[in-house]
């Protein structure tokens, strides 16, 4: 099976990274079209060798592709999706617009394909820090259950996209030059600071960030009732989030099997080895798309409790290639 | 009262920041003598305007000092601090020599002042991240109780002193430049990058700053059961560290009454209003001595659990301005 594909989206940090991915995985495709806004149309974009002109976005032309892989701030998604989402045009939406609602399936292949439906017309794609955390407990739920779990992230910029990427740089360089700190993209300055505000806030003082990590969990993982608990924080690097994690499990373990077991998880790597300094870094997740765990523990004081340390690329496995990989399940 | 006063370690980060921080609070003292080892001998810090030269420290010379401010590696302080130390030598240590010997207080000021002796001889300075930590559990505890503490640190590179400053900024140089990854003084790169590694690390897993923060926090609460679980992570940061902190208490709690309990606490400033950009950032700890605390909220699942985001100047809170308060203590 073979699809007419379209990128909605394409001249963006992750539609640029779909396209790349949709190339090296050789992707089982008749087509491909880009979509973006006006400001885009025009550009090309390179593909297989040949340069493919990015096209101004309208439902009529998104409509005439099968599959659609769609990376869009959440406010445009929310308004255009549904006009284009039906049994002939299966969109794929990076955005947040669809994850929480009911009916949508919201995937990580690994852990919950069994939800893509026989006739999708949207399937969610989750937010990077909930996709690498999911991969980490998905086979710690299944086979011990999840009594809680605490997590604090370590977000790069490249999750604000192009720009924030380019502040980074910007702010850095101004700042050992002159030492001058000037934020350029974000409300604070982000060059060798630390900035816990991620998306907006809710009333009862989380981030929207937060609140998206245990209700998507929750979602993936089939468990209405998860206790989960974020922290996030963004960091002054360019590409790979790192997450730290304690858990409390339902049940007694060994930490050997704990290890096994993450060894074995699709897409997890186990990299624990702290006194050879082999441990999860954001840099590592530029140069593989397995998301590492390490430093894995037990806590001194209450036996049925862990820290693991995780990190992956949110631009690669945390948005394009998921996507990429939810509509491998579909061909 | 007016003491003799000599600062051991004087050409360290922390050293020169012990001075600095003498001179700003005009603390009580007939004069002033430096110590350092041999190869920073002869050059000069100044004081009050004056050029005070750098000795090469010996047993005898620092003997002839009523109190001393030491910051020095932990085997040099462990091997030498003992035998200054005495009813008319007090040394005031910033290592982590004796920071669990028994009889040895612990102190931070503001929250066990009383756990100082009548007479005593070496006084410890805790390590950076549980300082800013206990400043902020103290009343909590006090209050409600205790229950569970996780946190996971961000922690700058200036904890490791002014060589490991100097390699962030050389890699941010370099990666800027040449986009080249090179470590200059962690084993792994630290420029636009995270490394959850501090000290060496224990065998069941825990690096040995997670340890201390464990140790130290149940030592200066005087609570040895308390559950603290701590991940620490390096940062590419230079002045200033983070805590993202999870805290179950005891007792039910209203949000207000937290946050009223933290404005109140000596040595805090709440800084809560993230819609308005007000959350606590290393940055800022560069301009304050006080440690912030902000994104303050209630869990949503567990009522008697909060979170808390906290920062300090590891520099001058965490080490030099806290071990110059115990000093002031003994005046």
């Amino acid at each position: 099976m073979s699809y007419n594909i379209g990128v909605l989206g394409a001249s963006g940090l992750v539609g640029q990274e779909i396209v790349k991915i949709l190339e090296e995985r050789d992707f089982p495709l008749e087509n491909i079209r880009l979509f973006a806004s006006e400001r885009s149309a025009g550009k090309t974009i390179e593909f297989k060798g040949k340069k493919v002109e990015i096209e101004q976005l309208t439902v009529a032309k998104a409509k005439e592709s099968e599959l659609l892989l769609s990376s869009m701030p959440s406010g445009i998604s929310q308004e255009i999706i549904p006009e284009i989402a039906d049994s002939n045009t299966i969109v794929i939406d990076n955005s947040s617009a669809f994850r929480q609602v009911e009916g949508i399936p919201l995937i990580v292949p690994e852990v919950n394909r069994e939800a893509i439906p026989e006739q999708p017309e949207i399937i969610a794609n989750p937010n990077c820090s909930t996709i690498q955390l999911v991969l980490v407990l998905k086979p710690l739920a299944d086979k011990y259950g999840l009594d809680e779990v605490v997590v604090s992230t370590y977000q790069s910029v490249s999750g604000s996209g192009q720009k924030a990427v380019e502040a980074l740089r910007e702010e850095s360089a101004e700042q050992l030059k002159s030492g001058k700190k000037q934020a350029k993209y974000y409300k604070r300055p982000i060059a060798f600071n630390l900035l816990p505000a991620i998306d907006y806030f809710h009333g009862d003082g989380f981030s929207n960030e937060e609140v998206k990590m245990l209700n998507e969990s929750r979602k993936i993982l089939g468990d209405p009732e998860l206790h989960l608990n974020a922290t996030c924080v963004r960091v002054p690097v360019y590409y790979g989030h790192a997450e730290s994690c304690y858990l409390k499990l339902n049940k007694d373990f060994k930490l050997v099997d704990i290890k096994d077991l993450l060894a074995a998880a699709p897409g997890v790597r186990l990299y624990d080895d702290p006194e050879k300094a082999e441990y999860p870094e954001p840099v590592l997740s530029e140069e593989t798309d397995e998301t590492l765990v390490g430093r894995i523990r037990r806590d001194r004081v209450n036996s049925r409790a862990l820290n693991l340390y995780i990190t992956a690329n949110n631009i690669r496995k945390g948005a394009a290639l998921n996507a990429v990989q939810i509509a491998e399940e579909l061909v």
